[in-house]
C-alpha cells in the first residue's frame, strides 16, 4: 500500500512537471523592420522545430547595418530576462562572406546567436564570457536552404536557436569551441576621469524622447561628489568638434525643471544622461550617437 | 474500491486543471516605440517573475506624452479581451514626481496598472470602477531598482502586474484602497443634442486611413431619426474656429461613394465618423483630434 | 493487476497528451498599422474564444489597401510555418460591400481566412488549393457585432479563425464549398524566356534595404547557363517606359562588390534580385514594385 502511494505520487510529480515545463524562450533582434515577412519567416522556422518555444521580440528597428546599436540594445535588455534565454541578433552586413557565426554563453547564463561582427562587444564585457562556439553550418542549417546565401537569420540562426531551445541538439552539437579572446569587438571610448573632468561617450539616443544617454555610470559621479541639485557643465563632441556645451541642473526627475528646459539625470540604466523636459534635446542641438560621439562633464 | 476510483478521478481532475490552467494575460501599452529595448526590458521583468504569463501588446506607438490617446486606446480595446486581463499602460510624463501609481479593477473584471494621470478617464466611465488601489512602492518595486527614478514602467508597473498575474501577490498586497472619485480625469465634451443639432468631439483619428472618429454614438443618430441614405451637414471646430464644413451621404460602406468622395458612417465602435473612400479625409482638411476638437451634425 | 496497470498507463497517456497538446497557431496580417487598437481588438476576440491559442504577427504594415503586397507577404512566408497554421489577412478596401469572405485550405495544409479580393493569388498558385469555403456570416459572426459594417477583421475573420483553431467549430461549419476556379486573382506577368532574354516582373522591394526583387527563379537562370561571376544586362520598365538599365556582376554575396556598387544575386527565396552593397538601389534609380513593373535580363 505504501509502495502504491509512492508510485502514484511519482506519476503525479512527473505529470505536474510535464505540464509546467516551459521551453526556453527565444528573443529576436534584427534590422529587418516589420514591413515584410522576414521576421515572420524566422518565427515559422523556429516553430517548425518545436511549436512550444515561447517567442519574443527585442526590436526589429535597428537602423540597417548598424552593428553598434545592435550591441547596445542587447546590453540594455538581456539582464532583465531569465537566465537561459536565447537571444538571436541578426544585423549582418557581411552575410554570405566568411564572417563567423557564433553562439556565446555568458557567465549570467544567457545565450546569444549571431554573426561575429561586433554585436556582442558590450554584452561580453558586462555579462562575462563563459564560452563561445562557432556554428558548424554543415550540422546546423535548415534542410533545403543550401542554395540561399543571404538569409542566415532564417536558415542558420533561427534554426539553430530553435533546436537549442527545444533540446533537439545539446550545446556540444553547435560546433567547435573558440578562444574567448577571438570575439570581434568594436572599439569605443570607455569612461575615465582626468583631474575633475569625467570623460565618456554617447552610446545611444533615447530616440523616442530625444534624450542623450552616456556611458558614464553613477559610480563616477559619486566619486567626484556630484549630487542631485548640483550644476554640471557638459561639452559634447563629434570626433574633435564641439557640437554643444551648457550648464544644467542635475535633477532626479524631469519635472524638476519647467517644460522646455534642459537638465542632466541618471537614466534607467543609472548612466549620466541629458534631456529637455517634454522637448527633444538631441534634435534641438543636433546630437547623434555612436563611437564618434564623446562627452566631458564637470561640476560647476 | 469506490473510494479508490474517486481518488483516481480526483488526481485526474487536478492534473487536467493544472495542464489547462493558463496564467492571466498581460497587455502592454506605452509611448516608448519599439526602436529601443524598453518594452523588451518590461517583458523580461514580467517573465522573470513567472515564465508562463502570456504577454501581448496593445500599442507602443502612443505619441510621446499623449495621455488622452493612451486613454482612448484602452477604451477602444479592453472590452474585447477576457475578464481578468491585466492592462499595463505607461504614458508617464510625470515619472519620478509625486503622481500616484494605481491599479484599477473595473466592474467588467479588467485590471489597469498605470500612473494616475488621466489614462483611465474613459475606461472608468464605460466599464465602471470596482476599486482603485495605490501601488505601495515599498512593497511593489523590482529588487535593486531603488536608484532608478525614470522607468517605473519596468521597475513598478511591469513588476507589479507580473506578480499579480502570477499570483505571487494577491490584490490585497497592492496597497491602500483609494476613493473612486479621486481618480484623475481629463475633461472633454460629451455628446449632447440642442434642438436638431447633435454636438460632440473628435477623440481620435483612424490615422492609418485618415478617417475622423467622433464620440457621438449611433443611439443619438437614431433619436434624431438619422438613417443610412440621409444627407448630413457637419461642421468641425478647433476650439472656436470652424475648420471644415460639408454635407455628406450617411452610408453603410465606403464603397457607396466613388473613390475620392467623402461620406459619413458608423465606425467599428458604432460611433459617427467621417471618411473619404480610399483617401485621407483628415489630411485633406487638416483635421486633428483631442479635447480641443469638436463637431456639430444635423440632418439636411 | 495487469488490467490495473494498463488503466494507469492509459490515464498517464491521456494526461501527457493533454499537457502537450498545443492549439493551432494563428498568424495575423493587416494594413492597420500598430498605432491604434485594431490589431489588439482582433487578438482579444480570438483569446475570448480560447485563451490557449498561440498568436503571431506576419506584418501589420501592408500599405493601406495594397492587396498585391498582402498576397506577396503571404507567399513569402507561409511555407516556413507548420502545416495547420491559420493565416488571417485583412487588407479589405471592399469591407461592407458584397465581396465574399473565405477560408482557403491549401494542399500544404495551411489555412487562409480573408476577403476574396486577390489576397490569395500567389499562395493558391504555389501551395495549391485543396478547398475554398465561403464564410457564412450568419453562423460565424461575433455575437453583438451585427450593427458594425466596417471591421470584419475583428467581427468575422478573427472570430472565425479563433473558433477553428480552438475546435469550437469544425471546417464543415465555415460555410458552403466554392469552386476552386472562382477564387479572385490579380493578373501579373509570369516569367518567360524569349530567345536569350528572360522576362519577369518586380513583385516587391526589399524595402528596408532598397533591394529590387523579381519573380524570375534560379531555374530560369540555370537554363540560360547564367552563373555567379557572369555579367548581366538588366532593363527595368514601368508599363512601357524604360526606367533603368545597366550591366552588373552576378554575385553570391553583397561583399563581392565594393560599398556603393550594384550587383545582381539570388534573394532568400532564390529569385533573381538587384542591390547596391550597403546602398539603396530602389531609391537611387526610382524603382517601385507591383504588376506595372517588369524586367528583362540577358547574359553579356
Amino acid at each position: 500500500m505504501v509502495q502504491k502511494s509512492i508510485y502514484t505520487f511519482f506519476i503525479f510529480g512527473v505529470l505536474v512537471a510535464a505540464c509546467q515545463s516551459k521551453k526556453t524562450a527565444i528573443v529576436l533582434q534584427t534590422d529587418f523592420g516589420l514591413k515584410d515577412g522576414a521576421v515572420s519567416a524566422m518565427k515559422g522556422v523556429i516553430l517548425n522545430v518545436d511549436r512550444e518555444i515561447p517567442l519574443f521580440d527585442l526590436t526589429h528597428e535597428i537602423p540597417a547595418y548598424n552593428i553598434w546599436e545592435a550591441a547596445y540594445r542587447l546590453e540594455q535588455t538581456y539582464r532583465y530576462w531569465p537566465a537561459g534565454t536565447i537571444f538571436v541578433s541578426v544585423v549582418d552586413p557581411g552575410v554570405g562572406t566568411n564572417r563567423r557565426s557564433i553562439v556565446m554563453k555568458t557567465k549570467t547564463g544567457h545565450y546569444f546567436v549571431t554573426p561575429d561582427n561586433g554585436t556582442l562587444t558590450l554584452v561580453a564585457e558586462s555579462a562575462g564570457i563563459e564560452r563561445i562556439q562557432e556554428i558548424d553550418e554543415h550540422l546546423n542549417r535548415r534542410p533545403g536552404s543550401s542554395d540561399s546565401y543571404t538569409f542566415h537569420g532564417r536558415d542558420v540562426y533561427a534554426y539553430t536557436a530553435g533546436r537549442l531551445a527545444s533540446g533537439v541538439i545539446g550545446p556540444e552539437k553547435i560546433g567547435p569551441l573558440l578562444n574567448n579572446d577571438s570575439l570581434v569587438k568594436i572599439p569605443y571610448q570607455k569612461p575615465f576621469v582626468d583631474k575633475d573632468t569625467i570623460w565618456g561617450m554617447i552610446p545611444i539616443l533615447d530616440s523616442q524622447y530625444g534624450n542623450v544617454w552616456t556611458n558614464i555610470p553613477d559610480s563616477f559621479l559619486r566619486k567626484q561628489s556630484i549630487k542631485p541639485g548640483d550644476s554640471i557643465r557638459i561639452v559634447l563632441y563629434n570626433k574633435d568638434s564641439t557640437v554643444h556645451s551648457g550648464t544644467y541642473l542635475y535633477a532626479k526627475t524631469f519635472g524638476a525643471v519647467s517644460v522646455g528646459k534642459s537638465l542632466v539625470y541618471l537614466n534607467s540604466l543609472l548612466n549620466f544622461s541629458i534631456a529637455s523636459n517634454e522637448r527633444n534635446f538631441a534634435d534641438s542641438f543636433h546630437i547623434k550617437s555612436g563611437p564618434d560621439w564623446t562627452i566631458s562633464i564637470i561640476k560647476k
